[in-house]
């Protein structure tokens, strides 16, 4: 599940589809970058751009809303989990999660303990929160006060909106707050052709990890207290936890250009649209076919060794697992940015390697 | 001590001295982001851009070096910290230590306890060091293992190089490490004459917080690892402390552009260079006074009441402290895109309300 | 799985079995306290029944060992897990473990992650090992680099001498920490036979919580060092931990009652045998079957509903699971202290509702 | 400031005046331990000793107020002050607090800044509090939410009532919480002759860290909640702070032995009473003086360095500070259960000394 390779491998391989930040960005952020470098402004989000985005935020999540931008995903679910949890609370988490297996134990670090539930498909459902709420009350168990979901999941799945409501339902009921890491929230929307709201504020979230860098920002992701008064100190936490920005302009900006015009949604179309391409023309060679269905902007296709080895020849794409067969999965993900010719390029290689065997 | 103020001060003061990240991004920086902005590159480091920092950071702090890109200056100070020091460790610093009073706690947070002592001008001597030994292998105490010391300080002073040298040797006598804030660094070395290896690897600092956002980047610091055998885990601390970026190539790119080129020092010396004109402009008026020389690139006039309050209604500008005789003292920060013309108009508007008196 | 009941209960139900902590202390524990109460002696372990303590635990634990008294398990678990890691460390353990589901967070509280494996027996093996090794060097991963096992499990369950050995020795092949949690060490020393070297030093264990409350001692665990090269720091980190008593000469002599003489194997073998006993006789009422063997001193007895009913109306007892057949399973503890005729009076409440029914 | 000293020195040196924790324990509370060990009872505070001991503590602190058993002084301060603060919290104390400079950093571990104040006489005042509040609602600093002080001081000094009160309203108004660190409460209010209740719950303490170790306990300490309603949580943050006994009866026994008669202030008034004859046999003897008034149970003598060192080769006993004469000032501490043939032997051993000068 690593995002990660080796030096080495990036002078020789392709990194095109290794992972959604890879791409560069959007052309719209960085002129929108140019456009905030003139004259001073205050530092530490008393600016111009902020303000704005501030704005933005309320149009789309509701006028109650508050966004604080912030620098990474990491940062942006660490600090809503702080802000949502007591010192003895604990947040319930899939094990898949990107907070549970990709954040080197950030949230530990800062005094926080993950509950995570075995799930296939990365998904939470409302009876991983019955079965955790077991120990409300309990005394020699962290309390679990919060559950965050991730959509779209690190699986590359989808909730429903009518699943995401049933989870955070339940844990209204039991007295625990709702986070969302949507550090993909835009592929979501895309996806489901719904707005960003209506999958949040709608359904009950109540702070939102909102994803902006592998939609085309460079550097800048938000934590959108949707419900403020459940995330008390919100601001200092996020200084804190080392994530505000001096030059806040520029992330806001960042933000500014993603959410308020309609790039996130377009961005996000396109990724996905895609990966859609990608997995039907794969689908189509012999031998391959599709362990999951694209439902966002990742493609798994199950492909015969020899043509996984001949993909992995040539770009950097991480087995995800292994089919019953013995056959590798794959992991290829698109971005705003992947090109037709680039999708061509590696089905092409693929037919080939079919061809071949 | 407030970089801050409040939203509404922003609409009508002009922020141009209220601090050294008022300021937008050297057009250089911007260039280089801009001309990053092409293709895909793999993420969290492995990218060219990367390895061209880290030939850049060896050139300045010697073929051992690591250089760690990061957010802001409260994630480079923390994480070196972090490296420094063992779970039971303690850092010594000054009370007026950025790390101390503006960082929301964010070492605290992280399990770090600081040991602050008194220093009327925010320099650290090896007195200082000795009197935090005492606790040394005293079960009760947290071990003082660490000093951190901020080139220049937080209270616009420098260390000069032999000053430097006295607290890192009686530190390493002790068995102390040594950490260097240098959010100014460049600043220091500019006023100093000096390269920044002359200033830290050659004085024997350990490890170094070097700023890159107020001498003219959007948001880029580093932690340079002088002696990596004094930090292991470096790699690991970033990732928990939420200071990896995904698409790091840009924070990359902007550290190069200052310290590839000579750019580092052109800024810093503008901004030195601007500051002393202000402060040489501002004594001639009658009644007003510097409190402290213009070592760096803050300026901290005295000044007759009437004189500071036709300031403040214009400028948005600290009291830093209050004279003997009750007259308040301004900070006033220039930067690298301080404007001569900015300059005249702050001292103009001061004559004109000394005239009126 | 909890141990904890509500005050009301404590006033109508019979404790006897809910727990081994529910007990009272050794006499010849407490004829050690009274003993040691005459005179001053200096605080935090500077005194004459610590130096005794710690020849006894070079006797059970090697020459190299050194022992330090704390207050509590989880006081000994976590002091023993922080020494062990390094601040980017993380745990492997069993789901089960009582570090990760009855300490209250504690471990993550001070920045600790655990990696909790599914073990439907609460044992670990060299499987969970490798898996979880696959993240090392994983910068995205916090990193595995100790080990935690209980012996005996919180499922009741024992290890072999040799399935410990397996699984430290693949953890010191993967350059990775153990440590035991031996809260109730003294039960599997006396079920397997062995020494307590034998379950530990011998068998390549680095640290060790060896556990003094629950067999008869008032209020006496220990982090026992058997390799202290692994656990630098570890007196300040007792320190911070909260668990350096002041009288630590009082916590020194309970456990040095107890491992100074042969009072903790006779304790653990009444225990062993009273559970023993209690499973045979309970086995042999009609309908009800043990769910486990018992192995040390938790038994198991799966009883039709109106027979663990009319054992609930009398006695604090959990239900620990439900068994393939709707059947309750309970856990009932036995300890040192555990007369024969609790038993008797236990077993002959369940004969009468099984004749009843 | 020290209260250990080298394993060593316990050989062979008298400890008896090394501090109020080198005392054994009250007969009463040694009977009440052996009273308590009988049958089973349940475990973690469900049971008749603890029961009790909430009622006593409502006689003395309020009706409302809820007491929970620690294991020792820095548990029941870090226990206090989790519960007392959020997470961007700090807690104002004064430099030579306990809990800045004697718990081996334990509120940092968990994630606690504190915001220490010069205080030559170990007291705090309404201008520390005033002073430390400039940074409310300053984003950069932690908040200083609460204020902690100690009664009686870790310098040998008093709160008088109207003291307490100044600082307690002043906090509360500036909407900060506050602590009282009471490990000697009992030797205050003796030497002041009120209540418990007139030191704390009159004069608006929100929570106290109750001493019972050093009048008279084995090892026994509690946070008691005087207003519940400022500290949620605080049965988990013990139970993640490693402070809940299993076997909690014993703990609950000792403090009930106390505070459940008047043996706290029997005990107290004892310590206070044997030093203040201690002070004054020895400022009878040439060319000794009192560096301090003796308002509780230390001593501060000010003398000639050889008779200092006389007292030194028999006694441990710390060099507080240095006069400006330089001669050395000890604190020789008195406790429970120090005889008046103790006391004779020490001013014996100094008049010889003084004689032979």
């Amino acid at each position: 599940m690593s995002e990660q390779s080796s030096p080495a491998a990036s002078s020789v391989l392709d990194a095109g589809f290794a992972s959604d930040n890879v791409s560069g960005v959007s052309e719209e952020v960085m002129a929108a970058l140019t456009a905030q470098n003139s004259g001073s402004a205050l530092p530490y989000g008393d600016d111009a751009a902020t303000a704005a985005l501030q704005e933005t935020a309320r149009a789309h999540f509701g006028a109650q809303a508050e966004i604080l931008p912030v620098f990474n995903g990491t940062g942006a679910n660490v600090v809503s989990l702080q802000a949502l949890l007591p010192r003895w609370g604990a947040a319930i988490c899939t094990q898949a999660a990107h907070v549970n297996t990709d954040e080197g134990g950030a949230p530990e670090r800062l005094g926080l303990k993950l509950l995570p539930q075995p799930s296939p498909d990365g998904r939470l459902t409302p009876d991983h929160v019955r079965a955790a709420a077991e120990d409300l009350d309990f005394v020699h168990a962290a309390q679990p006060l919060a559950v965050t979901l991730t959509q779209s999941t690190e699986l590359g799945t989808l909730y429903t909106v009518d699943e995401i409501a049933a989870v955070t339902e339940e844990a209204h009921r039991l007295g625990m707050a709702v986070h969302m890491d949507g550090s993909r929230l835009s592929n979501a929307a895309a996806a489901l052709g719904t707005t960003l709201g209506a999958l949040t504020t709608e359904l009950g979230v109540d702070v939102l990890s909102l994803g902006g860098t592998k939609n085309g920002a460079m550097a800048a992701e938000a934590v959108v207290a949707i419900r403020p008064e459940k995330v008390p100190g919100l601001s200092f936490i996020r200084k804190h936890s080392m994530q505000l920005a001096s030059k806040q302009r520029y992330v806001a900006a960042q933000l500014e250009a993603l959410f308020g015009t309609d790039l996130w949604r377009r961005n996000a179309e396109h990724a996905n649209r895609q990966a859609q391409r990608l997995g039907d023309r794969l689908a189509q060679i012999e031998g391959v076919r599709l362990a999951r269905p694209t439902e966002v902007n990742a493609v798994f296709p199950e492909m015969p060794p020899h043509i996984a080895q001949a993909v992995q020849d040539r770009y950097l794409a991480h087995v995800w697992e292994t089919a019953t067969n013995g056959s590798p999965v794959l992991r290829l993900m698109c971005s705003f940015s992947t090109e037709d010719e680039e999708i061509e390029a590696l089905v092409r290689l693929a037919e080939d390697a079919a061809r071949r065997a």
